[in-house]
């Protein structure tokens, strides 16, 4: 068993405000020590213990790893054209989904393999230490399965997502797709699954079916997400706080009482805004979620057709931008509000006991994460205390 | 003299629409020959001569590298408490600056030259092969000629913005610092710079003294730009194309006597939408411009105050997202758009003769540009025909 000491820190933060400073709990001029890929130590340099190893922060801030726990990122094809076509004024209706089902049945395994791990890699690089994949593209028993197959590779946060859209060969008796979805397709996924998710939106599935399908999933062990309220309102946001949902996704359009279900139950808000980016839509109102007390997640929705990006630094730059999250609300809800959307604790915080998942930027402070939109800050990243990304790891 | 065989080139984006397919050039399965740090050889892949030096593209798009046409990364100090409270409501005035101002003129050289060449390496990670960068902070004729030694050590777009505002010592009596502008500090500014350029905005110079400044600039023999229109109607835009300015910047509050003296000019219209982006601001109507014939730019502004990004990828993004530029426009605005807003001939597009500045992209289009905001696809990039960021020389 080695130990790792992450020095010279500029600002730590570390997603508890009871153990720092400020909003996001920061400690300036600190150092961290992980042993058997956790956190054993933290605070001031100066009387930071010795290591086996040593990673030079270089003065910059540090942060959790970001948790995204919400990504489509298996699948086949691309959808380039339609996104160009989109901006040039067309509308997204979530019948492009089905493009990259059939690209999807028809990819090879160690395609969809290769294309998902180049994913999260590239997630990695910029800082995703925890990343939640659904299936969802492949919607028949066997393709589902399979997606699962291939996201269980890559991370434990599986979701079954059969329940995306009805696939073409069903579309003229949606009620037998819900049955195979709740039946036969959950026989065959939940054994790869820690969770259930379903798109519950007009021209996907309506609230019974959605009902009907996390239901079986939850009877089945499956923890539950639900794709709510993204296109219009719904019932999504309500069944999924009814439910015991661990999320509600998307929460773009929501009355008031879509609000108070998210602030009186144990439901993240996850808000998806890499989603309106692309596809040019109104953004969620997040001040409305936190300021009614909801716990409010970030994730990227990284998908091939409506939010094809990887980046956690970029949703907390829209956060910032777009939704009139402060720098601070935005940082927790790409790191502890993520970990809440997946009910982790070892995850999404640094502290003594959790995961040595950390981020280090090429930056004083998380502060320019939004100040400095779209440049690539991320240096360093550590998962389980291993580097995994980045070029300053040292050994004495 | 060596050469070098660019290869594997999934699609080559000449910028130049005469010389490939489309409204940006494009080539596909192509290779580029280097020779003496300029283009030698463009064409298909199965017909490339031997070289020197080989560096595999990989099957991933190729363009033109990158042309900022409007930077101030010279500067001491950091405004990142200041962005953040903006972010949190406040609205951002002229008088920010006045801040850096302060900062740069304690800063020693030492600090400002690794500041600036930090930030000009972060570009060039990011594609930008061409930088124009401004004085702006000094605002004494011994600060400003020192910002623009330090910008001439990166760089041949030197461009002289002692009339960025009025600084403080002047609040009295402004037309004095005009004259100052136009006089002592113009003598010893003019032999580092190429350009002059102005702030004609509301609580910075009116028509009249921007005038003054620039026509003493030009009668030294400087080339003209005007920071024009920003943050309301004003005289900027028309007074750049009366004067022959190479081009006029941020143009978001527009007449359409001022679109006509653009469309009808050789002044290039560069739109710098990071400033909108980071100040939550309208962005300019690029569709307006463009629709009436007139040449756009991207650029970054990159400065610690409106938008402290250095990524002509995200400007890209931001083109298409919300100026509704299409993937090409905004592709070829921030390649030889900038190029015309530099009146530069053999940067921003890739034909024989051109300097050998490319970007490789880890992804199939240019299209991808803006379809995945926010992440980091430059794989590598050539300046003159050497890689000077990326992972991917290979000799044979």
């Amino acid at each position: 068993m080695t130990s790792l000491l992450l020095d010279h820190i500029g600002l730590l933060v570390t997603a508890d405000p009871s153990a720092g400073d400020g909003p996001v709990g920061t400690l300036s001029d600190a150092a961290l020590v992980v042993n058997d890929g956790k956190v054993a130590w933290i605070g001031p340099r100066a009387s930071a213990p010795d290591a086996d190893h040593w990673v030079d922060a270089a003065g910059g801030c540090v942060l959790p790893g970001f948790v995204d726990s919400h990504s489509h990122i298996v699948f086949g094809g691309g959808r380039s054209a339609e996104f160009a076509a989109r901006m040039a004024g067309q509308r997204y209706t979530a019948g492009g989904i089905r493009t990259t089902v059939a690209a999807t049945r028809a990819a090879p395994d160690a395609d969809l393999e290769a294309r998902a791990r180049a994913l999260a890699d590239e997630a990695l690089a910029q800082g995703t230490t925890a990343l939640e994949i659904k299936s969802g593209y492949g919607l028949s028993v066997a393709d589902e399965a399979r997606c699962l197959r291939v996201a269980g590779g890559l991370t434990s946060e599986t979701t079954y997502l059969g329940a995306h859209i009805v696939p073409p060969e069903y579309s003229e008796r949606p009620d037998d797709y819900v049955a195979l979805v709740a039946g036969e397709m959950l026989d065959a996924c939940a054994p790869h699954a820690r969770w259930a998710d379903v798109f519950c939106e007009r021209g996907a599935f309506d609230s019974d079916q959605a009902r009907a399908i996390l239901v079986a999933a939850r009877d089945r062990g499956l923890g539950l997400r639900v794709h709510a309220n993204q296109l219009g309102p719904g019932p999504g946001v309500r069944l999924a706080a009814e439910l015991g949902a661990a999320s509600a996704d998307h929460c773009t359009y929501l009355s008031d009482g879509d609000v108070a279900a998210l602030a009186d139950s144990g439901t993240v808000a996850t808000l998806l805004p890499g989603a309106e980016f692309s596809t040019r839509s109104p953004y969620p109102d997040a001040r409305r979620l936190l300021d009614a007390g909801a716990t409010v997640a970030l994730a990227t929705d990284c998908n091939p057709g409506t939010s094809f990006t990887s980046s956690m630094p970029f949703m907390i730059a829209l956060a910032v931008r777009e939704m009139r999250m402060t720098c601070e609300e935005a940082v927790l809800a790409a790191t502890a509000g993520g970990a809440a959307a997946l009910r982790r604790e070892d995850v999404g915080r640094l502290g003594v006991g959790t995961r040595a998942d950390a981020v280090v930027l090429a930056a004083p402070s998380y502060v320019h994460l939004a100040y400095r939109p779209g440049v690539p800050l991320v240096r360093a990243v550590l998962r389980g205390g291993e580097v995994v990304a980045g070029r300053y790891h040292r050994t004495p």
